[in-house]
């Protein structure tokens, strides 16, 4: 690859408002250059109209789940029982099914301003249990699907053991889950260790929760991530009922647990949080770690609002997930934090809104671990950052008549997926008039969808 | 106007699911017939692919808090300091720009899927007291704005007498609010009894709230709707301060108020109904009176959770509002009822999906006074209602591999403002491929707000 120009009407660095006319230079897929003030575009360079933000992150992401998108309406329930309805889609996925399913949800995140994604991977077995001959057979047809959509991947390789946590300790893996569980930790890190992710996608690993990782196997997920510096992610306390196995068997909270672990740091991202004591809180602040708050999953899946604010003020960091997918919409998922603790606390302005932009681009970036070279996380618009890009247009009627003085709360709170205009990924342009420019999104959905739903369960 | 078809691929009728194949037949502006059953279009009919809901309320508007979207998310705050921005917004509009801007709001209203609006119209005087030449104008300017955006009006000219309920009873008007003030109950009334709104608006009143209306003054305005069989609408209880206030001074929850003045039953509609007591949701289910709610604008002021369900089985009815436009998406707003009150109660399916949708269609036409001949609600698509029809359209990303049996849900639960590609209302044509066929919504937001926000204040 060449060199390569975007000029963007409005961008936003990481500062208090956007700047306008900045020219952003490339090369071999990073950031080479920035310019800013310049008034016009110059000839050969690519025209983003509206406002642009570097990489949106989608820290969160489970793509099967797509496939329960407004099929679980239908009656009372809980998340519980929404979980058994997500098992059954899960028991009838293969290698190539799922390499369809995902390359289509993927393209539906490009499409709808998500530059990155970690895919929190424990589908990992045929069902019955065994291995595939190639045990990273599904690992790798996520990392195909996510190349093809142009999406960057953080493959989240998740530890699953157990299939709950209950009165008498941990319980035997179902049926369905036979297929998440690797034998022991040691089996999970000898697979692990043998999975070459290639150019197309970054490892990470995971440890699925409390309820199902075991004390002595979180121990060991820590260790490799560290020996192997990699970024790992857990489940942490989305639900009350997880809480009272981990006291009851442990006598500690998921987040003490995760703590006496060694999983607790920069590296260490935990996925919900909804459901924290103060001393939760103040663990994860000063270890500053990572939280994906899933506003819409939990509120689709009623977890509850997570004490967000205070995990800012203790010092952690946010970002956000689609997780179940549910709605995919980065910008719904930032204003849900906002708005969702209005509702509880019964005041406005809870986060600053940079704080929300934080999340979704920098602090995402962080939890999927791309970092800049000396280890942190990379600024916006860093020189030698990837030149991933994403511009939302102002001509809508949601945008429409915003103030130019506050362009970035008008978008955060106002525009939705539907809003993108262009996504830059790798320096390489993956959507244009608000579609992706090789993959039909909508159509590949609603094959291999129908294809799903239509197969004998 | 002569006969005209609409082709629906499929249209939800009321019943548990949609129908597919429906034509509609319509003259003069209203149902003529239907025929289901009908799997290809006949020619000439207009072809409506995705799924049809009959006409979509909004049951209560403030058309010009629309300036304010975007706008105030800049640090803390909470509803009273939202207030006093929104008040700032009020002193400068004229009947010229008011006329300007509910025009662009209205378009804006009908490209995003809602068919009638109720405006809570209080704005009615000049700047610093007295009356317009016209005491009417502004009301009128709404009006000609609907009118023009081909939206179904329901003007709801609103009493406000007082400044707030304070510690020492009711307090004057303020400069901002003097502009909403007629001088009694009484002169409101002879200056409503003066407004004909002609043959493209319907009639309504309200009072604002306890805040504003004193008890006997409640009454005036229960009597006039009585006597002239209007609808009447009031603001309850959107904030735990009103109600300590009127525990105070009156020895009555806000309902407990309205109660005494008569006004409840099923020709008043309570806005927002947020913080109830038991005896207020009994008093409110035993009238069968209507609340509507406004999800999206009580996250965006820090309301909290109304209590939908309990209401819906107490025998109220619900319906929506998009209230301060903060977002006008009437899908986001049906869902949020529901999704709002899983984060609180940690289950799913708290309300039936029949019911989200009746709430959007039928009792939002009931609130807003569209009855049928023998003053009950109209059915949807029964013979003689207005022919009102919204469409989604189902290829997008978000509804892309819904289910055919859970069409409804699907998209209840994933459309977006964006996903409706067609409004008929009156039988006439007023969004086709997703633009409104006359206004150019977007622009016309634009230049209006930017013209409101660059005069001298």
């Amino acid at each position: 690859m060449g060199t390569v120009d975007f000029w963007c009407e409005w961008a936003w660095f990481g500062g208090d408002r956007p700047a306008s006319g900045v020219l952003v230079g490339a090369r071999d897929g990073r950031i080479e250059s920035i310019v800013t003030g310049t008034p016009t575009p110059p000839r050969r360079s690519r025209i983003l109209r509206g406002l642009t933000l570097h990489g949106v992150a989608n820290g969160h992401s489970h793509a099967f789940h797509r496939a329960l998108r407004g099929r679980t309406h239908g009656g009372r329930g809980d998340f519980w029982m929404w979980r058994e309805a997500m098992y059954r889609v899960a028991s009838v996925l293969d290698p190539e099914l799922y390499h369809r399913l995902a390359r289509a949800v993927y393209a539906e995140m490009v499409e709808s301003g998500y530059t990155a994604v970690g895919e929190f991977h424990y589908l990992h077995h045929p069902l019955g249990g065994g291995r595939y001959r190639d045990p990273n057979v599904m690992g790798e047809a996520l990392i195909a699907a996510a190349a093809e959509a142009g999406i960057r991947l953080t493959l989240l390789d998740t530890l699953y053991l157990h299939g709950g946590l209950g009165e008498h300790g941990y319980e035997p893996l179902s049926l369905p889950q036979a297929r998440f569980g690797d034998e022991s930790a040691e089996a999970w890190t000898e697979r692990v260790g043998r999975f070459d992710p290639g150019s197309d996608a970054r490892m990470g690993v995971a440890a699925h929760s409390v309820r199902a990782v075991d004390p002595r196997s979180l121990e060991v997920v820590a260790t490799l991530a560290r020996e192997r510096k990699l970024v790992v992610h857990a489940h942490l306390s989305e639900q009350p009922a997880e809480n009272t196995a981990a006291m009851f068997n442990h006598g500690l909270t998921p987040t003490g647990m995760m703590a006496r672990a060694g999983l607790l740091g920069r590296d260490f991202t935990a996925v919900h949080a909804t459901h924290l004591s103060s001393d939760d809180i103040e663990l994860l602040g000063s270890s500053e770690s990572t939280v994906c708050m899933c506003p819409t999953t939990e509120a689709d899946l009623g977890d509850g609002v997570g004490p967000s604010a205070r995990l800012l003020s203790a010092g952690a960091r946010l970002c956000v997930g689609s997780d179940s997918h549910a709605v995919v919409d980065p910008f719904t998922e930032a204003r849900s934090i906002e708005l969702n603790r209005r509702l509880v606390d019964g005041v406005r302005g809870v986060h600053h809104v940079t704080d929300l932009a934080r999340a979704l681009t920098n602090d995402g970036y962080r939890s999927l671990g791309h970092l800049a070279p000396d280890g942190g996380p990379w600024d916006p618009f860093a020189i030698g950052a990837p030149c991933d890009l994403v511009t939302v247009g102002l001509n809508s009627v949601r945008l429409a008549g915003h103030g130019p003085r506050a362009l970035l709360p008008a978008v955060l709170f106002s525009a939705t997926a539907s809003d993108v205009t262009d996504v830059v990924i790798d320096a390489r342009v993956v959507v244009a008039e608000g579609r992706h420019v090789r993959i039909d999104a909508a159509a590949e959905l609603a094959t291999v969808l129908d294809d799903l739903w239509n197969r004998d369960w």
